[in-house]
């Protein structure tokens, strides 16, 4: 029982203390070098020691503190200079003056200042990893909990932060809702097999389980988030989800963040095509008004652009991608039939491909050599129960209302359909391929009560940040990678 | 191998195919409401059937579309009236009007204007379960692939994904990195055991797990955000978090969103509530300026607040959680030494506590009886190992930096503290409470390389969002709730 007592605020904000003054935070280097302090003024900037050049009578520390890809440079004057360690992390305190060279500003110390200090937070072992020669990535992937303080690992980073709040704005703008759909999933049907189940660790009673029922981790919301985008109109989802594949390549990982959208009322795969191509497009745009150079030919790596920069971005991956996505012409649509027919008039006649054959990856590559490419309205037999039966679909060669998106020098990007929003068809569908009804009798539901034509797609945020980043290996994308044998914290 | 074959770009978008025209969209009823096409214009409006009300010359249908929580009336005139059942998704073209009484628009829909057609696009059955008439919470939860087509499940997703667009925008003014700390983890050490551990469901060699090492769902992200807080100055997440507890109430989920915060260069808890409290206000403030009316007293459920409409919201509620909120005075603070002394002069002679006692529910429901309030430097032995010592620690009454952010009504919202920075302490904390060095080796190592002082805060997503709806129970704000005996879909 809660006792009720009665008593006055006030006597509670007098009791409560009041020792604390200084409540902000400290700048970031980000924060100084945007809204710059005046010429002149003295200030304190925070920031590990990225590299270190002295002589006898000037030394120079640049200092990185992740919040932007710029250091600051602070210049030690005289010649009772301070040593500094590269990765120790230091607080220096000193004249705020305007830089030379490329560098706008930078933090003059001079011993002989009596207001100038200088603080080391935390130093390094003599063995400190980071030094400032440049390490192999596989050489990086040792040290997961210090890792992401170099420039590469640490723009990834921004660049994700950076693309999540753009896609955020983008969706905003076209009157999505942001959801949520679990993670722990009753229904293995997507997953083929290839799914991890839980299961309390301290599990008192192995007989009854925890849920209820057995329970997974999702391969893909959709499902749920069909639901949502039924009673939402238009519903999309930043989620993680798991996939237990034996798979060790740069394309995969055990824990990935999938992007997922469900539209109502769309009745055309063209609609879910054009959108798609309109998000990346928008994200893309945004990269580019991010440098401080707008001229495509003078974006990305290492060029003022906030995101991008470090030693394995290479800035030609990164412009011929960017400029890719963003070419005046609308990004080609074609069909899987019509892919069949083009790639046989340019394959060897013993690589000739018949309907119904799967798209290989170099097959994707030559569709996808020179723009991204939606290959539409694949086989029915390659994809999965829930999509709808393409418009001109025909018995001889029965198609489905899908898309992969596939890219240059990468492959697929992201997939969808139109979804099968008729109950007896879906039903039918679901009885072809065996599945247990019962299990996913809610899904069938959805078309049981006030059914809406809708469709969607899926598209993996590693991956499209691997793309962006000019990169090509999802596992240094995902700040901490999970896959077979790599759980290392 | 890849064939390298060269071709024109030109060939490839000759071929692709240039079926679809329409291309757009179809407008969601907020865009038609908040960008209302000209009065008179024939238009299509698109939704489900919330209610319907006829007499033999007029007949009134409200539709919704969930993407805002207006409906939209429809008018049809005449005698031949077309008939609708609760629950159809329908499609009705007419002359777009403006509205009587307290709606702006409305759509008049005439059976004898040939312009004028409708569209039943999916049916219900007869026991449709969503009618008009009110049902309770409990009975919807029958339904969760369409129960979030009524008026406050439908508020409570808005409010979420209005709330995280928000945070995301206070972030990004603050100079954070968003940025996503792994789910999978072979480190157990803050569950207490009460952790979800994963495998393969089809498990080649259970001799061998899949990750090389046992591996668990997180508890918190805390750990690994440390290290990318380091990297970076500033991070956050909104990720989701699993606890095994096998606990039934209304404020626990075994699936749950955590918004989680890490700020390098913070020297005293008080940077930390501050930040806590300033990122709360903003976001409350914002569902404020989005209610038609800002006036305090006017705010929240059915008064125009595009968020909170809906039979289950208390406008009461809603209103005093809100202002209490942004009240004009800083909340209060006061340590858990002062609390116990406030406590013991209001409580009964036999309920005192001793120093060193837990706070209980009803403990802290006095604290925070009319306001929020952090309770700061709670005992040390109360706390987990990573919690730095508070700045006036002694080893008569030891205390960590720490605080819980307490609401009205509610409890306990929010927590966080100053983080152990020192490799020597941290590593004595470890060694007390006899934690395996080795499995967490990397997480001191952040203390070993550059360490910098840093705090940081958790705070449960779902349970900011009951809060601010005005309502009490967590499983109602996920969309699809996870508890013991609870993943039916």
């Amino acid at each position: 029982m809660l006792v009720q007592l009665k008593f006055p605020l006030k006597t509670l904000q007098q009791i409560s203390s009041k020792r604390f003054n200084s409540s902000s935070l400290n700048p970031t280097i980000k924060n100084q070098l945007s809204n710059p302090p005046p010429i002149g003024s003295i200030i304190e900037a925070r920031g590990f020691v990225k590299s270190i050049r002295s002589s006898k009578k000037v030394g120079f520390v640049d200092i990185t503190d992740g919040s932007i890809s710029n250091n600051l440079n602070i210049v030690l004057q005289g010649s009772d200079q301070p040593k500094f360690k590269v990765g120790q992390s230091i607080v220096v305190k000193g004249d705020w003056c305007a830089g030379k060279g490329k560098q706008p500003f930078e933090l003059k110390y001079n011993p002989e200042n009596p207001q100038h200090t200088f603080t080391i937070l935390g130093d390094v072992t003599d063995d400190y990893p980071l030094q400032k020669k440049a390490t192999s990535m596989s050489f990086l992937r040792n040290f997961p909990e210090i890792k992401h303080r170099t420039s590469t690992l640490g723009s990834f980073l921004r660049l994700r932060s950076h693309l999540e709040f753009k896609l955020m704005e983008f969706f905003q703008s076209q009157d999505f809702i942001k959801v949520t759909p679990p993670l722990i999933t009753s229904s293995d049907c997507e997953g083929a097999g290839e799914v991890f189940k839980i299961e309390p660790l301290n599990d008192n009673d192995p007989k009854e389980p925890f849920f209820g029922k057995n329970a997974y981790l999702t391969v893909s919301t959709q499902l749920h988030l069909e639901c949502l985008a039924l009673a939402l109109n238009r519903a999309w989802t930043l989620t993680p989800c798991f996939r237990a594949e034996n798979s060790k390549t740069t394309r995969h990982l055990s824990e990935f963040w999938m992007l997922e959208a469900e539209i109502s009322h769309v009745v055309d795969v063209d609609q879910v095509t054009t959108f798609t191509e309109n998000m990346i497009r928008f994200v893309t745009k945004s990269l580019v008004e991010s440098s401080n150079d707008t001229d495509l030919n003078n974006l990305g790596a290492g060029n003022g652009n906030d995101y991008l920069i470090g030693t394995y971005i290479e800035k030609d991956v990164v412009q011929s991608r960017w400029s890719n996505i963003l070419s005046a012409e609308r990004w080609p649509r074609m069909t899987y039939t019509e892919a069949i027919g083009y790639l046989n008039k340019i394959l060897p006649q013993d690589e000739k491909l018949t309907w119904g054959d799967s798209l290989q990856l170099k097959h994707e590559r030559l569709l996808a050599e020179k723009s991204p490419i939606f290959i539409t309205d694949y086989p029915e037999t390659q994809k999965p129960f829930y999509m709808l039966k393409s418009a001109n679909y025909n018995l001889e060669k029965p198609t489905v209302a899908c898309f992969d998106l596939l890219v240059p020098e990468f492959g697929e990007l992201a997939g969808g359909s139109m979804r099968e929003h008729d109950y007896e068809v879906l039903l039918a569908n679901m009885k072809q391929d065996n599945m247990n009804i019962e299990d996913i009798e809610w899904y069938l539901n959805l078309r049981k009560q006030g059914t809406i034509p809708h469709g969607g797609f899926g598209l993996g945020f590693e991956r499209l940040i691997t793309y962006l980043a000019g990169y090509d290996n999802v596992r240094d994308i995902s700040a901490f990678p999970r896959a077979p044998e790599l759980c290392n914290c």
